[in-house]
């Protein structure tokens, strides 16, 4: 049942939300811009500038290379932080580091090597682009086989399907617990209990997942993750990537890069490669500690919050935005292209409309509203209830209706668009 | 011919160094302090705090998700940076990207597939760890030999050593420009010409060379190249590392990690993996934009300096140091453990001892010194010509000195040090 979609509604809702007070915790340095991008790159937190400064000034400037005796520990530090705050994962079975394309690789490798014999990986068609080269480098490497699961483009994969195409020649699958453009939510205990069965292993891309939705590792029987921070964890442009191994697979699995962090006994320096008992053998460079220095502040403020709240919040932010856009958008040619059911989307949405990058380009540059495209004909909206209001969704979509329905995106020549 | 060892010649050479007001260009936090560390993690340009602050501020906290139009081509831009003011590079050649220890794994591999059919890693005894450890790696996964190079542990390898272990088994050669321990320095033009007889790939290492001296990858016939950018380049602690391909290769090497920025018209997200036609292919997932940035104040500074006038004073600082060491170190049971000819080393020296651990320790919480230890009983002690006067070399020998001829170390309990 549609609510009350007055603007005063939404006003209403954001003196009632909880976790209102935590937008001040966050940068917002244009009042007037409408930012629902946060599932691509998520806000500042108001005390990251001054961590990073203190972190340049004294650790770095000062310390000097004597500082490395605390940063040594950071991928691990900041990995239980996220295991405790965000993941739902045990101390020890989370690591900050490298990219989550380098880390799905070396999960993935490790899990290829542990399933011998096997020829098959499984993917979604609609897997974020990276997720499927890299496998598909993987199995080329390997002599193997990508088999993708069709899914419904705008309702996306449900356990069922994932369910019926496991046979004993999966050695891997590869899911995105929140899909990059339907926003589609999985449910990771029956993935990961079906894929038990047939002795095949997942391999979780939370990058949508983590800080918008409570995700239960360990819980669900996951044994296998991966995901960035910079979304809904507000890490920072492209800020380290974590990786999860379960505890009890960690001294059967190996990955493939062999470096010097993932060493026993790093600094004995010894002749032969001889990997860590523990999680540390997923690591392998040295990590990029200004960048790793800004998780901190974000995870306080999302400590703060609970997943719970947050994800209370990311459900009513969303009902509002599909509301709206039954009300406003549909008459406009916009279409939903997310399931409908709250229960299973993540925090973003995405609305399908055949002038969808036009839309997007107009609705930055001449309504001041942040969301993205995303091919072939995609709208993508991410509130982060961490920072976004009831009423940032309403001026939002109240924008994009007054954009469309004047046709300023139409004036936009579109040969000079470049996709990105 | 040893010239002059009075504080007062340190001092005169002081105010004739050419790169003297540049010192001012860095951080100086503690003037008290004597570092001689820059070859681990390089000091604090004086820039790099605002440039941050600016790029967290405005560039994220402001523009937020926008800023990645400039953002998406920063590997390249500051790859072309490093070609141009410290590689010998040309544009296109050299991209900003992962960890060292990645770079060397994605090279070695493209190299390795490159060169099917020939059995032979060829790599120095005494390489840095990761890198053999890597290697290691690699040739397990493909039923490779990882064949060392056993060099002296102080004089290190000549193209000779190299030039006599090749033969039309050696798929690869990986070594380091600079030993990371003696400091040897090799000849580049030397070790290309003799692996391109064969028809061996040869990769350097640059970690120690880069912004110590001249290094010509283009003049010199290199094909592979990584290094990182937080010793002389001044990057940062675990600033992202560098990659050279060169041009003539890059259509014809394909990387093992398939990830989207290494995708063709990455944004258009095609169902199957097509490498760019350039350097970017052998670009993986998101950069940490943090850490990217640090590294523009950095190379302003380098390249204002030059890296010819960086060398002469490099190779005048390692001049004084060897001196005093000969002068006042020998009498305490050192011995230089690094070339005695300037032009066969890098900016670092080493000193063997058999109590190096204790004595470097002792050396920071004693005499405000710092240096670093390497197994098995080495002190290293890397002047870096953007900074380091030459007073600092004489007050640092002199306090080492001090401090061993009065057995200060000797107190410290050796069973507490971590070696790191």
């Amino acid at each position: 049942m549609r609510g009350d979609l007055s603007r005063r509604a939404a006003e209403e809702r954001d003196v009632a939300d909880p976790l209102a007070g935590l937008r001040d915790r966050f940068v917002i340095a244009d009042p007037e811009l409408i930012y629902l991008d946060g599932n691509s790159l998520g806000r500042l937190p108001a005390a990251t500038p001054d961590a990073l400064a203190r972190l340049v000034r004294q650790d770095w400037g000062t310390e000097l290379v004597r500082s490395w005796s605390t940063w040594i520990d950071w991928g691990r530090r900041l990995g239980d932080r996220l295991a405790a705050h965000v993941l739902g994962a045990r101390p020890g079975e989370v690591v900050v580091s490298d990219s989550t394309s380098v880390n799905l690789y070396k999960l993935a490798a490790a899990a290829l090597d542990a399933n011998p014999g096997r020829r098959t990986i499984l993917v979604d068609a609609e897997e974020f682009p990276t997720d499927r080269y890299l496998l598909q480098g993987l199995a080329a490497q390997r002599g193997l086989t990508v088999r993708t699961l069709a899914s419904d483009l705008d309702e996306g994969l449900t356990p069922t399907d994932v369910r019926q195409a496991l046979d004993d020649q999966v050695a891997l699958v590869v899911l995105s617990a929140v899909a990059y453009r339907s926003g589609t939510l999985l449910d990771l205990a029956a993935v990961n209990a079906a894929a038990r069965e047939v002795g095949a292993y997942v391999l979780w891309d939370l990058s949508h997942a983590a800080g918008s939705v409570p995700v239960e590792l360990t819980a669900s029987g996951a044994d296998l993750a991966v995901g960035c921070t910079y979304k809904y964890l507000n890490g920072g442009p492209g800020a380290p990537a974590f990786l999860y191994v379960r505890q009890e697979l960690q001294a059967r699995l190996r990955q493939p890069i062999w470096g010097w962090f993932g060493q026993r006994d790093q600094f004995r320096m010894g002749p032969e490669y001889d990997p860590a008992p523990d999680i540390d053998r997923f690591l392998v460079g040295t990590p990029p500690i200004l960048s790793l220095a800004a998780l901190d502040p974000a995870l306080d403020v999302l400590a703060e919050a609970g997943i719970d709240r947050l994800r209370a919040k990311g459900v009513g932010l969303g009902e509002l935005m599909v509301d709206l856009a039954d009300a406003w958008l549909t008459p406009l040619g916009f279409t939903l292209a997310s399931p409908r059911d709250p229960h299973r989307r993540g925090s973003h949405i995405c609305l399908a409309h055949p002038d969808a990058l036009r839309i997007s380009r107009a609705l930055i540059s001449e309504a001041r509203v942040v969301g993205d495209f995303r091919v072939p004909d995609r709208l993508r909206l991410g509130p982060a209830p961490l920072y976004t209001r009831y009423v940032d969704v309403w001026d939002g979509l109240a924008r994009l209706r007054d954009l469309v329905a004047r046709g300023v995106h139409e004036q936009l020549p579109v040969e000079t668009l470049r996709v990105t």
